[in-house]
């Protein structure tokens, strides 16, 4: 058994518990797996990273171009993140002949082509797991077990943060600001919560999935995102009595010429398996022509579970490095499905407005609606106002288009002080 | 790209599934997965499954081992079932040098190391997702992303039957036997429903699962086994309200001194995933050191999601064939964990008694779970019956042996009609 050498560079969350968990297994893994695995080099910019994790100081440095250039590192760890600094050391990585594991979702979601190529290139590995789900075996399950699926649907919780909110709020009636003020406080969210709020981390995660899932590449600059920070307790609490539970759900659809792909707050049927998905977890729901319905659920973030998903990928290249067999399953965008515009999505939409207190407001909301085409399943008017009403639609299926250029026009009527909330409604 | 032969033997339900979705999705696969994959030589006893199939004549045979003898078949697809004819073939089929995939969960859960030895002997791969969870992938995920893991413990809903029918007396008050009848005429049971409803099936499940994830071999034989047919709607209706659903879990579990490895109807908390997994749904919960707590589920049988995995299998073995890397990984079963006797078993325990209404019952019962040292953490007096009345205990952890020892005492007691039922209690 020969020693695979290993480097690894960023020792934040995700990179201390790759240390933690080598340290740990490492003589499970030669029995284990049959391989054996060395953390040789260690890089990042923060020289106090290194003695707080106890490493050799030979081994360490604060210039990743010393590992990628260590002729005796088999594969790198990459976990800096983001797509500047991370896209220099992956590529350089790869053209080095070494494979590459990496948590990168913003990288792969962007630079997802160029890297693939680059390892085909080179005939090495790129993996990848970690980068959607933390620990939960998504993108394994979709390039090996469901490969022979014609996947139709993929709908996930892919950001614990939100998630972590979304529960709060529906359970115990906070709202959007003290739901995000705990999960700072618990440390489930960033101080700049952007990222997570803003759907961006779950764009990029859903562009990931829907490359592998429809073999044809999508990027995160392709996936229309809406975030959390509009929803109000009304809104959930309505869509409670109505039998809906709202999360952010990222969805990719196959669809009339060609897939949908995009992030947004959903009411979901609150029977449905991802509606009982709560607090920090993550669950990626997947159809396919053949298994049906399946899901994949667990932790979606912290230090050791995304650690599990890159040590589980270092092993497997570890493998493939001791067989000779590289590069098994490399990029496997061989379509080139187009990523439909919004507005020729068709679903059901719930529609908040807050209105005078007049008559023909309910006339002339439902003639606008009509002349677009948007048929109405039911109307709910229940909270006098002080100075109007609240009216709650919901829409049987239509297009998004017709349901926006119908609310802009509803907007604008004298009787609608404003179209306060627009929810998709999926039937998934 | 060279094609990849492959005989199929065995033709039933699941054996049509892997014919339709080749057929479907062939051409797929070569984009796909870059693998050409061809059913060349089919095997059944029964001979009017050709016809019906629509298979060429010349292709079809009665006789397995032409199957095996055809020098041209790269992969044997066997899924015969049994661990008669089944092994026999699965073993011809390894000596000739050929791969196999299997769903036969009899086979690898009894001869699973002969089996994985023959195949390590000869160099080629045994591939099984489907035989645990139908289409769900769980075997793939265990071997590859989670390998990282010191897995502690492994629930899993593994038979759909006996789900469908607890969800039934669950959510709908049915009995045991009103509850069979139904899914026999809606195709969920057999007409003879023993493999399921005596948790043999699952009994079969667990075994394989147990191998995996402790590396260590667990064998059908050595798994104590308890079905569902004697579980009563009161029990089902005492457990809802003491927040409890009643599943039928397999549980396999890492303890001190060895592995504890179970299946029997099990009262877990009415907020956990599992509890939430209805109708013939399957999940398997896997928790790791460093993952933590993931959840795979999906349609546990059935055709297509059987063949979805049994064509995922043989997507991989072609991938190894192509790329020369045959037996990448093979048994994992590298340590020898003892299976710990089931009277070892600390848990908690629910029991329902039927008693005389006389002076001096409880103080009795009391008495004797006292000496033997179970503590008990509720008692539940409720209804009085014409001629006695039922008392329900839920006790603290305890041993089962105490507990068995305690119970035998007390039914031995004049003023105890019967211990009417006793359900494992477990915080998983």
């Amino acid at each position: 058994m020969r020693t695979v050498r290993v480097g690894l560079i960023g020792l934040g969350t995700v990179g201390s518990g790759v240390v933690d968990i080598l340290r740990r297994h490492r003589a499970d893994f030669v029995t284990r797996a049959g391989v054996d695995i060395e953390l040789t080099r260690f890089a990042d910019r923060n020289e106090a990273r290194f003695k707080e994790l106890g490493l050799p100081a030979e081994a360490c440095t604060t210039d990743a171009a010393d590992v990628l250039g260590d002729p005796d590192v088999d594969v790198v760890i990459e976990l800096i993140g983001g797509t500047g600094i991370a896209r220099d050391v992956v590529l350089g990585a790869l053209s080095a002949g070494k494979s590459v594991v990496t948590a990168n979702k913003a990288l792969m979601a962007t630079h997802g082509r160029e890297v693939m190529d680059a390892a085909d290139t080179h005939g090495v590995d790129i993996l990848f797991e970690a980068a959607v789900g933390g620990g939960i075996p998504i993108i394994g399950p979709l390039k090996h077990s469901l490969v022979s699926n014609e996947i139709t649907a993929v709908y996930g919780i892919v950001n614990g943060t939100t998630n972590y909110m979304l529960t709060r709020m529906a359970e115990d009636g906070l709202d959007y600001d003290a739901a995000l003020a705990e999960a700072q406080e618990r440390g489930f969210a960033e101080a700049d919560p952007t990222a997570d709020v803003d759907g961006l981390d779950a764009a990029a995660k859903i562009a990931i999935l829907s490359s592998i899932a429809f073999n044809s590449r999508v990027t995160f600059a392709q996936v229309p995102v809406e975030g959390i920070r509009s929803l109000s307790p009304e809104d959930i609490s309505y869509a409670a009595e109505m039998g809906y539970t709202i999360k952010l759900i990222a969805i990719a659809r196959r669809a009339e010429g060609g897939i949908d792909v995009r992030v947004h707050p959903t009411m979901i049927r609150e029977e449905h398996p991802l509606a009982k998905v709560s607090g920090v977890y993550n669950a990626i729901y997947v159809v396919g022509d053949s298994v049906g319905e399946t899901m994949f659920f667990g932790e979606g973030a912290g230090s050791l579970p995304a650690a599990s998903a890159v040590v589980g990928d270092v092993i497997e290249v570890a493998r493939h490095i001791q067989r000779g067999c590289l590069a098994l399953v490399g990029c496997t965008c061989h379509e080139e499905l187009a990523v439909r515009d919004l507005g020729e999505l068709e679903t059901e939409y719930y529609v908040r407005l807050l209105v005078r207190d007049e008559p023909g407001v309910l006339a002339a909301v439902a003639s606008i609606f009509g002349e677009h085409g948007v048929s109405i399943a039911s109307v709910i008017q229940k909270r006098a106002l002080v100075a109007g009403a609240e009216i709650v639609y919901a829409t049987h299926r239509a297009s998004e288009r017709a349901v926006r250029e119908a609310l802009a026009e509803i907007d604008s009527l004298a009787v609608v002080d404003v179209v306060e909330s627009v929810i998709r409604v999926e039937e998934l």
